[in-house]
């Protein structure tokens, strides 16, 4: 089997998944080369990495590169992504840079991999809570045609970065040993508490960065611009795995066991729901999961051919790292590198 | 100031706040009875209260009772209730026995105390998420005509009682201590987690008993069943202060600015919206605090005449043992005692 020279750009929360997951998901890679902002030597898994300073010239020979795109690596892949093409690597973006481009294609494998087909060498990995979102919703919207949805999300740290992580458990440490909990990353304490607020406040609308993503990614993946759709985009004490809330409504009925019935045989998502025995997607549960967690599926009597359901996704696997390799591996089944 | 005989039934989250808030808003009491289970001693800020046995006969001589109905407690207003209201007293019962009965007036002080006026001596506190929704919603709906709306709540732990404050903080000093987590109110971990389920699952239509009490409460306090209403409710390890993210649909245009304004200037709600500056409502700023906070004020722009918002409430305050006691203040104000 054909083997390829791997690059993956940042190695913070996303990036050092992305290390994993290569290995874990026997992705064929000759070679890994880590980049960042500095030298240095990072220690995954017990294994020292080498990491080189991300200039143009360190993507020579690279096949795929991975820009992991958070924290301080966030808009390495503005300077050095199209970089990297021209030395002939495919650049698979999880930063927010590129989503819109339209010469970008914005893929979640399992949902619009034809998307592929038109790729110049330049690939954007959505927001985390839109994969994890659409992985319940696209099989349905197959089905029954998506008209509207609402999203409320209940967002991990982990999707802010390893220094969110950290300061989690700092307030909560703080917090057992009777002291002010420190902050440095949340302009609010995150422990005990949430924060109706996911990336930033841009412009007039009033909505935040996060909630305007998820309405623009899910009509270039789904390629339908009229389905309408409102998010509140919500951080909560959780340390990884992505849950949301969404009422939807559809064009055409769709029943609750038919739509168990899509999403039992969806590629990527779990049906877990048996709400009187406590079984519903948790974060807890969807944290290390391949699968996105698919739960309190009903009837939402309150629109016609309305559906209320509850999803739960890795935030940083199948959210960002895992579906980035995905589309990596899905290039490669497509013939397209 | 005539004053009055108060009795206080159960002495559990719900029911220490009322005896704190009876004190705090300078309530006339002549003499404060606590009735629970068993008869005990009770340390509340220092004093120390009897706790007399919950029989009917302890009910004597008392002008007003407000069942507390959390945990233990609970159900103790439907054995005992009218038992006090035969002895002369108005109860105010904040357990959900009797929300629905048409006997019983279910009142927010400040939406529908014209409802007081029909009272048989017996009349309900509406749940707390049901509050902190409808304090924010009121106001526009009385202005615009509430079509329909979806509600996702964040659920503070001291919702289901003190055992679960309990539970939250002893799950997460196991957590620092390294320690597996001791469970035991909740069927998963809620440190680090959120559970889409508040109270059970007791039909077949997938909905929870608190997503069915926020519909059919909003119907009878608003007194339009027309109304159209689907919430998901769920726990966050958050210890007090319920959140909601709301997405509304009015019949009648109703700006942000419109929207502002008239909550601006409606009683028990408080405009916290600067989300630029990081100012919004959250739980922890909530928690203590009277008022309803209101914020994240935006078009939705998914639907006809929508608006977004987001609410933050004292669940055990204005959710519970503050709006019992307004009842009863408001009960005074228009000399129905």
């Amino acid at each position: 089997m054909k083997q390829y020279n791997c690059g993956v750009v940042g190695i913070g929360a996303v990036g050092t998944e992305m290390v994993r997951l290569l290995k874990a998901r026997n992705f064929p890679v000759k070679a890994l080369t880590i980049l960042a902002r500095s030298e240095r030597v990072e220690l995954i898994d017990g294994v020292r990495y080498p990491v080189q300073a991300a200039r143009p010239e360190a993507f020579a020979g690279l096949d795929f590169v991975f820009f992991a795109g958070t924290e301080g690596a966030k808009g390495a892949s503005q300077t050095l992504g199209w970089e990297a093409v021209q030395r002939g690597g495919i650049v698979i973006d999880n930063g927010d840079d590129f989503r819109m481009d339209p010469r970008v294609p914005l893929v979640i494998p399992e949902i619009n991999p034809e998307a592929l087909r038109q790729h110049q060498g330049f690939i954007a990995n959505p927001n985390c809570s839109t994969i994890v979102a659409l992985m319940a919703l696209a099989p349905l919207h197959r089905a029954a045609r998506l008209r509207r949805f609402v999203a409320s999300t209940y967002q991990a740290v982990s999707g802010t970065g390893s220094a969110a992580i950290r300061e989690l458990e700092a307030q909560v440490r703080a917090w057992v040993a009777g002291q002010p909990l420190p902050r440095e990353v949340y302009p609010h304490p995150i422990a005990f508490n949430v924060i109706p607020a996911v990336g930033s406040f841009k412009d007039d609308s009033g909505e935040s960065t996060e909630e305007i993503k998820l309405r623009n990614e899910t009509h270039k993946i789904l390629g339908d611009a009229a389905i309408r759709i409102a998010a509140t985009t919500v951080r909560v004490p959780v340390f990884n795995g992505h849950s949301i809330a969404l009422n939807a409504e559809f064009e055409r009925p769709l029943s609750v066991a038919q739509a168990r019935a899509l999403l039992a045989q969806a590629p990527g998502v779990r049906v877990v729901d048996d709400p009187p025995q406590a079984v519903y997607p948790l974060p807890i549960n969807a944290s290390g999961c391949y699968d996105v967690l698919v739960g309190r599926l009903r009837t939402d009597p309150s629109v016609a051919n309305g559906l209320a359901l509850w999803v739960a996704g890795d935030n940083i696997w199948k959210g960002a790292a895992q579906n980035a390799i995905q589309i990596a591996e899905e290039l490669l089944r497509l013939g397209l590198k």
